[in-house]
């Protein structure tokens, strides 16, 4: 048996840059029609000319034909000016409170001084992409931003919010009260909690920002997904880390989950019976949300058993070594 | 300034076995008179034969009229008979939830089998020692252990109870319930939340078991410490790993404290303004809860600037690096 993507998108994508973006952009534009390319380089992409001459290191790596880079700007206050200019190079502005993950020390410190830009971007329709977590207790961090998205939300009813990765039952909840909010879900935290990361042994390979949570939460994004949210969509916020960075004391946050996104995604539908929302949670919704028309491209995913690969170019993916029932059409082994 | 303990114990300390014991041991010995020794030996210490090899061996490492090592041995089913033999060889018997952390394997699957010897035990007035851990979500694993020791509490209320290196509130609360249980509470325990093993970087060197938890909980063991608890005593749960352990993939728990613990723990209890409880904390409540009276020595701290080294004898200690206002008068650097 097999299924057939349409034109599959990766609305929470971390490309890298250099050496690593040649690694990995490739295995993305195998599976995916389209990523929201994240703007968290160690330079952050903050001006038009960073974002063109971000975007073109990425078409150098996938065909755009395949694969369009869905760029996004890194937040700061933006003039009027400069947010007209970006407008029809971004699908969106993503804020990072201050070095709240991987490369985002340049991110929001003062909350009070950002809503000028917000204000035109709501005029201007540009989204905005949130990393919506507190400087608080870890596994608090999500829940106490809320309050945040919630004067967003209602300070700026035309804009479109985007909760990024969200973990936990509350943000879930949250969403509903908010038209104009939208939220992407990983596909490591439709499958791990905690005690994944800590409760047996450490595992490096499963530490992100924002951290997986509890049973509860896990079922609660579950059910999300499972119901067919129609604001909830998949971004991988796959992030990939050199080996050595992931293994020595004191290891970095990210998971890489592009290469093996939608094969799990395949498993994951298809176990619970709900292979029929599969084709809405990976394009059909944020099309919708977004208003995209991406390539029109169809990914073919075939039932088979298939054990993923300890690396691929070189980075550990998500499930290394697993067995699961579904695998690209494409996939060499 | 100086501060004079008086047979400091460390009534929680893991000394391991073979080469990693030649090399921890002596640094226990340096700081304290005597400390109660996990029995979770690659093979479980089950026997009094096993209990005989155990403290020989560490007396070997460590001339037992400084350092009486009071030993334990692993719960298991004993006869009354075993128990009667083992009696005058150990200060109690340590019961770990079957596979609930390193080298446990061996402990307890079923809780409803264990009556029988745990009412010799009373009988015979051998303390039990519990690591009190479920094998539910991590962060709720001692909360919800807790009905176990209430069911001991209760039905063996002249046995002699402790709750081996708390970490909740929950468990500080919880005490005050039953006068036949005592507890035990790290140096690690005082110092750290889940923010500083993975809110950050992940920090392999800070993963122990229990997970260290939540900043009210942190505030709450510190409270029953710096009030003097009457039941409340020092136990490191000082845990070496060789380093490779500690820092490739999947890493063990265990944080190794023992030669850093009485200069640290002087720095706490004197930045709190209550140095005059440290004394009880590490010595004296321990003797009276389990009617010891231990080696008669005086350990020596002096109020002068230290840095802390990155490795003893090759194993890195808590705290590595940190400059603290105490150090042992003994201490070479």
């Amino acid at each position: 048996m097999n299924i057939d993507i349409r034109s599959p998108l990766d609305m929470h994508l971390h490309l890298r840059e250099g050496e690593m973006l040649a690694r990995i952009a490739p295995l993305s534009s195998m599976s995916f029609a389209g990523g929201v390319i994240m703007p968290n380089l160690k330079e952050p992409v903050d001006t038009l000319e960073k974002v063109h001459g971000y975007r073109k290191a990425i078409e150098e790596q996938c065909n755009p034909d395949e694969f369009t880079p869905y760029m996004t700007a890194f937040f700061r206050c933006y003039s009027a000016a400069e947010l007209q200019a970006l407008r029809s190079a971004i699908i969106g502005i993503k804020l990072y409170p201050a070095g709240i993950t991987t490369q985002s020390e340049a991110g929001v410190s003062d909350f009070s001084g950002i809503e000028e830009t917000i204000s035109v971007m709501e005029e201007l329709q540009i989204p905005l992409l949130v990393h919506g977590e507190s400087n608080g207790f870890v596994m608090d961090r999500e829940k106490e931003f809320l309050k945040i998205y919630e004067r967003l939300a209602k300070n700026f009813p035309k804009l479109h919010i985007i909760m990024e990765h969200i973990t936990t039952a509350d943000a879930v909840e949250f969403m509903d009260k908010y038209p104009n909010i939208s939220a992407t879900v990983t596909l490591h935290h439709l499958f791990i909690t905690l005690d994944d990361v800590i409760g047996g042994l450490m595992e490096p390979d499963l530490f992100c920002k924002p951290i997986a949570k509890t049973p509860r939460d896990l079922g609660a994004l579950q059910d999300a997904v499972l119901s067919g949210h129609p604001r909830v969509m998949f971004g991988s916020d796959s992030a990939p880390h050199p080996r050595q960075k992931k293994e020595c004391c004191g290891c970095a946050a990210g998971i890489f989950s592009a290469p093996v996104a939608l094969p799990m995604l395949a498993d994951f539908f298809v176990k619970r019976g709900k292979p029929e929302l599969l084709q809405g949670f990976v394009s059909d919704i944020a099309c919708r949300r977004y208003r995209l028309t991406p390539v029109n491209r169809t990914i073919r995913l075939s039932q088979q058993s298939w054990r993923i690969p300890e690396l691929y170019n070189g980075v550990k993916p998500f499930g290394a070594g697993c067995e699961i029932g579904w695998k690209l059409a494409t996939e060499k082994n």
